[in-house]
Parts: C-alpha cells; sequence; structure tokens
C-alpha cells in the first residue's frame, strides 16, 4: 500500500473517530455550555451533505466515515439542545 | 455545475467553517470544560494529515480546506489544554 495512501485513511480514520469521545464525554457529563450550537448545527448538515455525495457518486470511504460522523456529531447537536 | 459537485462544494465550505463558531466562542468564554481534549487532538492530528495528502496528491480543495480546519482546531486544542 503507498504511503499517500495510508496518511489518507489515517487522516480519515483520526477525523471521523474523533468525534466518539466527545460523543461519550458529553453522553456522561451532559455539560454543555462550552459546545458552540451554530458548530454542530454545520457540522451536521456538512457531514450529511458528504453522505449524499457519497452516495449519488458511489464513494465507499466518503459514504461510510461520513455516515458514523453525521450520527456523532447529530447525537451532540441533540444533547447539546437538551442540555442547553 | 453538476448538482453533485454543488453538494461536495457545500459540503466542504459547511464542515470546514463549522469549526469558527465554535473558536470564536472558545476565545470569548473560555469555557472549555465541556470540550474533549482526545477529540480535539485527535482532529488536529487527522487535519493535518490531510493536509500532508493534499500536498502529495496536490488536491487544491482538500489542502485549502483542512488547512483551514487544522487552523480552527489546533486553535481550540490550545484553548482547551490552557483553560482546562
Amino acid at each position: 500500500m503507498e504511503l499517500t495512501t495510508i496518511i489518507g485513511l489515517s487522516a480519515a480514520v483520526l477525523t471521523t473517530a474523533a468525534f466518539l469521545p466527545q460523543t461519550i464525554k458529553t453522553i456522561r457529563e451532559k455539560d454543555t455550555r462550552g459546545i458552540s450550537a451554530l458548530m454542530y448545527s454545520m457540522f451536521t448538515v456538512g457531514t450529511l451533505l458528504w453522505l449524499v455525495y457519497g452516495i449519488a457518486t458511489r464513494d465507499w470511504p466518503v459514504l461510510i466515515a461520513n455516515a458514523v460522523t453525521f450520527s456523532f456529531s447529530a447525537t451532540i447537536l441533540a444533547l447539546k439542545l437538551k442540555y442547553r
């Protein structure tokens, strides 16, 4: 496997998985005051559009990575709106 | 311009720009308790790798989007480490 491909895959895994610790922390602590509702609104819509883009272009890595990130982002947004 | 391209560009702009409101909120309020240091550590390294990937593959949209996101993410991480 080429080095560039390894770098790209590592980048995709990190930027996708990164939202898991934030999701767990927010579910546990319910402290959302420092979290921006505008960020997670924009990011949730953005990942949803990437999901649509991945489906339209049959780009499986984009589709899968953004389906995962969308679910984390939407969870954090919902918790933010619930616990303000 | 094709609809798919418009969707992709909108997704890229949203998922990049989304970090601006979080950066501003964190700079203003310095309330980082609800923010996950692990998330922003992973995300900062991830966007840095996307930046390297964009340079290696001469993919300008990936390079520019991740240069912007990296600067926001690194700022939020620095503020989180400073204000714990």
